[in-house]
């Protein structure tokens, strides 16, 4: 357990640890920058509560002011400290944040595991309780806060059994959690159950039923009584197998808004998830499809919710696949606060064994969506029990840039790297250049090897890591490829699904015609034969062929140059231990799916390289 | 828990339950008999110690003279007594059972869970402990005893702690267990874990280590003093990741004789199971062949084992599949006695939901093989705590049918289903043959919508139920069918993996050409393009779909008939339920696997059935 003490992440260069009895963020801004600046310089931090969220950091005869609001003070003490061990520019005006709410899904059940958790245990749960070390409670918060992550929702989605007692008998120990987490400016949330009603007596959990509002109102009273700045309840209803709304006939705003309702007195925030879907679909249905459900369902419910809900929307219309479309519900609710939801988890992308750095998807995200589409931000956490915080200890820079992104979504994917890398190793320049460039390209290098033009879910089932071509093409959950001796892909076409209906122009025209269509979407928004001749006068399957291959050649050069750098240990060992477990994984995707798509088509690689029969 | 009094099985026309304290076959004999014959008749039972486990019944003035030897004289009363509950004739002449062993194996592990159990939790262990009803143990030896069961391997050939404690700390609660089961002539037989010594002290499991003998032969001594009449070990050794002598450089020969000569001076047997192979086998090897494995291995080492050793091998060369060669091992041993092993769960044929009759497959392999090529016999439980023991109250027929060919294996399969069913139920005579009918077909029937043509392994990963073509395709488990757009299976011929030449004539020359190898392993020995021209005249693809309709045909079918039939409650319903629940998984096999072959030939269902895209 202590080994953690000595595995900051990008706390690094900053003081050991962090005291029990700093109770505000003012107090935690003074420690740290104290603790810091050891070298005759010091920084002034001054709490001016107008500012709440914000900072401005100025230069001083003998160093820095660091001028802020309850939070701000904190927000600036740390970027001052980030910009300073970094050996970068101290930002200049007025700092503020782009979103107020910035948070963090756990997705950890009370019974210790993490459900999609590639880095260990739960940090705080284990057999049916709260356990965990206060102290790296704090320097959790402290690694939170130091990025400005706001919001940590302690609790999986999927709410089973005991959790559902975080809401009564196990609220004064979530109080004495929130409360260590308060100094560094980190509210709590909590996912709740739609159902509990029922679990506590009520013959109902209907949302229009009086007893039930009144059971949630006098629970929210409860809660917030225990904890006065929980940030809201999370909620995944009627999606794979969860109650909801829809049990009792009722639409997800009627659902979503009772439960606003009840915590709307305490400035409580009402976070509904959209990922619902039919999870028992026919693969022999070709009609249903599962990226248009999100939109279906909610689209028309647009206007109904009230102001402190917030609909929290996956960035792509599947389920974190390598590669999507940006969901066309982002661009089409017009009235309703929405959270775009990504996943710092790699269960689709990795496990925290490959390299998979998503800074460019958020920048590619904010792109094409613009920021102010969503009214907050959220990301499923990849923080477990691991002395290093997150499996791979290069995983960190995740949840580093993701707390850069939330705060300014205009980040630079490349800058936030750059940064993470100073603060957590002391390599020289060039090697520092070199890690930096090795994991802004890991996302690149990952679809090449898994998911070129848009495939998805060809992935072992259950786990989500490694290969299976077919893995979920006869399933109920809405993932096939179809591929046959002549073709791959889904038509989502008008003439097919119609799911490219669900964009604007010029979106729509752009992905409905192969032609304009994205390479990377090609296969997601159609079904083509094996000889389409793609963009750059290669064949479709010539292109699969090549993307493979290629990716498992771009794997192996990350490990030599993984190989090349000075880290210290242990995460010198580890990531090397990791990096053979990526190229045997790449070189599986390759063979697997090239043989798949070889055995299908009959085609042979034109470069004449080995396709295993 | 006390459901199960009322499911009492094939012993339904028998005495309500068996009383504490019979404390031998004998007394068991007596109160049986005494019990069953209302009528004014009797049977008189002599013990002759010379028969042992043989009997010879005769007609009396007022009744039947059982004569038999101490384990003989109940046999004798249960052969009596459900030929007399049949209505069927007594057998006339000295009975003797055929194999000395008829053995089960269980696979319950001690925290509950029974591995490929699929009729609820362990009736033995839960909690790392024993923990059961000895009423409900008394019944099981009953059932056991009554179709000539004799030695009952109570834990997991996969043996994990604490089952290792079963050795010392947990004997005397085995021994306790035991003597349950003694009064049915039912011996005890334990699952050991070769690399024990290593967890109890010892540097090494190596068994030409003195100390490692020393401390089987003093392990010995303590477990049979526990249990005197203890029938042996059974091991499962250097097989999917479970420690063995070639851990430590010698062969199968020198681990299992250590043990043997450990457990030889109590008469203990030593069964080493053959079931050994490369369980991490790279897909795209196409030399490497699982089923090639037991006999590569074993056959070097024929006479080289101690004359206490049994060495068990399953009936095909690769894993219980619905269909499989003989394994040429059990043709290819001379020196060695050999038990011959069948799973009566029903791991990869329909998890006791869908209907699966296994007389067949025992008189088939016995037909082929010849009885006495083997030396005992021994079957994967299908029991669990379900309050009907087998989970699908049919399921009953396999254990019932298994002791009876275990007994006899010239037995007939229809007659023995025919006592089954007589026993258990009070149908109606056309109903009871319809019961017949259906469960003989049933076999066929499963066979027909899950693996024609010998196609095996295209099930569901890890689960094993439900059809997932490719599941196992990429797998490190050599379990392919290396289906492409041209042709399906795998060489196993002279001129491919060479696996045919393990057999003697005439089968390898029967197997290793096409146009002589038996329809139903076809595809198991032979790589053949989707237009070969089978025997009848039908091309191997239109051969796969029709037998997928056909399966799905004869299954609704089977509906059908199971919906005619009188069943008592509660056994209507669950045969009703499961019944439900089989046309929906004969449903998906058809559609998926002709799915899959339609998508990879192209080739049209000359009968212009629905395969869907």
């Amino acid at each position: 357990m202590a080994g953690w003490k000595t595995r900051r992440a990008w706390l690094r260069r900053m003081a050991d640890n962090i005291p029990a009895g700093l109770d505000t963020p003012l107090a935690v801004a003074k420690y740290e920058t104290a603790a810091f600046f050891t070298n005759g310089q010091k920084a002034d931090v001054r709490l001016d509560r107008e500012l709440k969220d914000s900072y401005e950091i100025t230069q001083t005869a003998n160093g820095y002011a660091v001028r802020g609001g309850e939070t701000g003070v904190l927000y600036g003490a740390y970027a001052l400290l980030r910009a300073c061990a970094a050996g970068e520019a101290i930002p200049s005006g007025l700092q503020k944040p782009y979103y107020d709410l910035r948070m963090i899904n756990c997705w950890d059940s009370m019974d210790g595991t993490v459900e999609r958790g590639y880095a260990g245990r739960s940090m705080w749960f284990e057999g049916s309780r709260f356990d965990y070390d206060p102290a790296r409670i704090r320097q959790l918060g402290r690694m939170l806060g130091s990025v400005g992550i706001n919001v940590f929702c302690i609790n999986n989605v999927n709410v089973r059994q005991p959790a559902q007692h975080l809401l009564d008998d196990l609220l004064p120990d979530a109080a004495v959690f929130a409360a260590l987490l308060r100094p560094f400016g980190v509210r709590l949330m909590l996912s709740i159950d739609f159902s509990q009603p029922m679990q506590n007596g009520l013959p109902t959990a209907d949302p229009l039923d009086e007893r039930v509002q009144a059971w949630w109102a006098d629970t929210a009273k409860r809660v917030w009584a225990a904890i006065p700045d929980l940030a809201g309840f999370l909620v995944k209803a009627d999606s794979e197998h969860r109650p909801g709304p829809n049990t009792y006939g009722r639409t997800h705003a009627e659902g979503a808004n009772m439960l606003a309702r009840a915590i709307a007195p305490f400035g409580g925030k009402l976070v509904w998830r959209a990922f619902v879907y039919n999870c028992m679909q026919d693969w022999r249905d070709q009609t249903t499809d599962r990226p248009r459900a999100a939109y279906d369902l909610y689209k028309p419910l647009d206007g109904t919710f009230d102001s402190n809900v917030i609909l929290q929307v996956k960035h792509g219309p599947y389920d974190f696949q390598v590669r999507e479309p940006l969901s066309p519900l982002l661009l089409g609710m017009e009235k309703t606060p929405m959270a775009i939801e990504f996943q710092l988890a790699q269960e689709y992308t990795g496990h925290q064994i490959d390299l998979y750095y998503m800074g460019g998807l958020w920048r590619e995200t904010f792109d094409q969506m613009g920021k102010e589409r969503v009214a907050a931000i959220a990301a499923v956490s990849n923080l477990g029990r691991d002395e290093n915080w997150t499996g791979h200890p290069f995983a960190a820079a995740n949840l580093f840039a993701y707390g850069l992104f939330a705060w300014n979504p205009d980040s630079d994917p490349e800058a936030a790297l750059r940064q993470w890398a100073k603060l957590t190793y002391t390599l020289p320049e060039d090697q520092n250049g070199r890690l930096v460039d090795m994991l802004l390209q890991s996302r690149s290098v990952y679809e090449n090897y898994t998911a070129t033009l848009g495939l998805c879910w060809m992935v072992q089932p259950n786990g989500h890591y490694g290969p299976s071509p077919y893995g979920y093409e006869f399933q109920a959950w809405g993932t096939y490829n179809r591929a046959d001796r002549n073709a791959v892909g889904i038509d989502r076409t008008i003439n097919g699904t119609g799911y490219v209906e669900q964009y604007p122009e010029p979106l729509r025209s752009l992905y409905a015609d192969p032609q304009t269509c994205p390479d990377n979407l090609l296969l997601f928004f159609h079904r083509l034969p094996y000889g389409f001749v793609m963009k750059d006068g290669r064949t479709l399957i010539q292109r699969i062929y090549d993307d493979h291959f290629l990716g498992y050649d771009q794997a192996k050069a990350m490990a030599d140059a993984l190989a090349g750098l000075d880290l210290p240990s242990p995460d010198r060992e580890e990531a090397a231990r990791r990096m053979e477990a990526q190229l045997q994984n790449a070189r599986e995707w390759r063979d697997v799916t090239n043989t798949f798509f070889h055995r299908l088509s009959g085609a042979e690689d034109e470069k004449g390289r080995k396709i295993y029969d």
